[in-house]
């Protein structure tokens, strides 16, 4: 039996869309039928993931590519993930700008998200509200967020090619990539490369992708450091055919993106895996006798918290 | 037997103190003995926890707080949780202005942190510093982070007392406030109260407090909202006369801070427990056949990773 939910999100009915999304933000548990439905009909839009640092011109570069995925015919959902929320309301993400831009057109859905009280966070609800956009059949997602935490890298996952957006900023840049981004990139975008040192920028980005890549073997993608500026509008035709490339890279290599779609899979089983013990220990209506007396204990500091877990996974 | 860097941390030595705290970030499994000993040794400091939008002024404010507890002769530790790195590199948080300034004060501990490839994340790595520096006997600990997203409000759980840090900036502040925020607020601060209309935010907060505070019954505790302008040095004094009568609340109403310890237990066991299956199904050395089939399942789409996971935890 078919979810009537899910039959009116691949219908493409926005507002069921937009509603559905905002269930997934609340941590509603009664949409876990529908995402059961849509998860089965979704895994074929390409979603590429785009970051970087607060002031990297991410929205407008985002807002760039837009436009000319549509000046292609192409119809592109974006998901703005914006992991500061509560308190920024979203407006980091300059979504109100883009809306305005491209609010009579039916080929382009723009929504941001923010996880308001979920208790898997906001990474679980990102990657639910990407299945839901998958499902609906958009030629591409694209998926935005501030970062990089460890949050947004989670949101990150669910990508198939990563835009890490970096400016030209001296010497700092390539230090900060170091810690952690440079396993999740597939491309590094140098914006706002009308400023500054892009070039210097280039190189080291070039120069640490490098030494990277060769420690994965022959058939491992290059990420390419395209240089774009954003507000200008220069560049962009240049990122896109590097971003087809990258798709036409897994294509030919299956087991790259096998690798990947694992990946994720594991990711997700494990974070819901995680989000059942969490409800499971942390609804007051949900708690065992037996998780209370460990947590007494815990209280007393005659037991830690880690402990405290392990003795309740093992007992 | 006694674990020799708890030892070690409980004599005061900094240089073991910055040692371990750099092992936490980093998620060493092989610290755990030690972290079992230091848990058992904390539960005596009152901790402080300081969060608002960034631009609120609160490195400047807790710059101010440190200043004048030291100058009534107490010790005090400053812990700096930053979620935004790796990208930011502590940079938001001031940190560096204020290790000169206090640079050669035995009295001051001062440190940033930012969870780097950790399974847990950043809330579980400060959570665990947290009883490192409440196991060394300061009289007060600052934690200070940049938010607030569901990672910031996490960590300011570990907290007894809670600074939500605003700045007068018209209505909006009210409804950015609305959004989850209202909940984790012991103190309610206006800095910047110089600037704007500081009075019609203190008094949209008020009323937005005392809305929540209401529901809560007699022997709540009503948020005061003070106001201070912490360049100039204004209002410090008020503010920290606040945070005591929040404590002497707390002592006062022993069944309240119970309840607020067991909240802090119960989501730090969960944690752990989540931090136990994160790396007993994403390490690749850990993953078992049965986890492997339900993953390939996933993969497939015959299999949604909700589902997925709740068959691994019933089957």
């Amino acid at each position: 039996m078919s979810d009537a939910i899910a039959d009116a999100v691949r219908r493409g009915e926005l507002r069921s869309v937009a509603r559905l999304i905002t269930r997934i933000e609340a941590g509603d548990p009664t949409i876990a039928a529908t995402l059961r439905d849509l998860h089965a009909a979704a895994g074929n839009t390409p979603i590429i993931g785009i970051t970087g640092p607060p002031g990297a011109g991410k929205s407008t570069l985002v807002d760039q590519m837009l436009a000319r995925y549509r000046a292609n015919g192409e119809r592109v959902a974006v998901l703005a993930v914006d992991p500061s929320s509560p308190f920024s309301g979203g407006a980091i993400l300059g979504d109100r700008v883009r809306m305005n831009r491209h609010n009579t057109d039916r080929g382009v859905f723009i929504r941001s998200m923010a996880a308001r009280g979920r208790l898997g966070g906001l990474a679980q609800a990102a990657a639910d509200a990407l299945v839901v956009l998958d499902a609906m059949g958009w030629d591409r997602i694209l998926v935005e967020t501030v970062g990089v935490g460890q949050n947004e890298i989670d949101v990150l996952r669910h990508a198939d090619t990563v835009l890490i957006v970096q400016t030209p900023a001296g010497g700092d840049t390539v230090q900060a990539v170091k810690a952690g981004i440079l396993e999740v990139g597939d491309l590094f975008v140098v914006n706002k490369a009308d400023t500054g040192s892009a070039d210097r920028t280039v190189s080291a980005l070039r120069e640490a992708i490098e030494f990277r890549t060769h420690a994965l073997g022959a058939d491992a993608w290059h990420p390419p450091v395209p240089k774009t500026a954003a507000t200008d509008n220069q560049g962009i035709a240049e990122l896109l055919t590097a971003i087809d490339a990258h798709r036409r890279h897994l294509q030919d290599h299956p087991e790259q993106l096998a690798l990947r779609r694992r990946a994720q899979a594991r990711a997700r089983v494990t974070e819901h895996l995680a989000e059942i013990l969490r409800s499971r220990y942390l609804q007051p209506t949900n708690r065992s006798e037996r998780f209370e007396a460990i947590i007494d204990e815990v209280v007393a500091r005659r037991c830690d918290p880690s402990s405290a877990a392990a003795r309740l996974l093992h007992d």
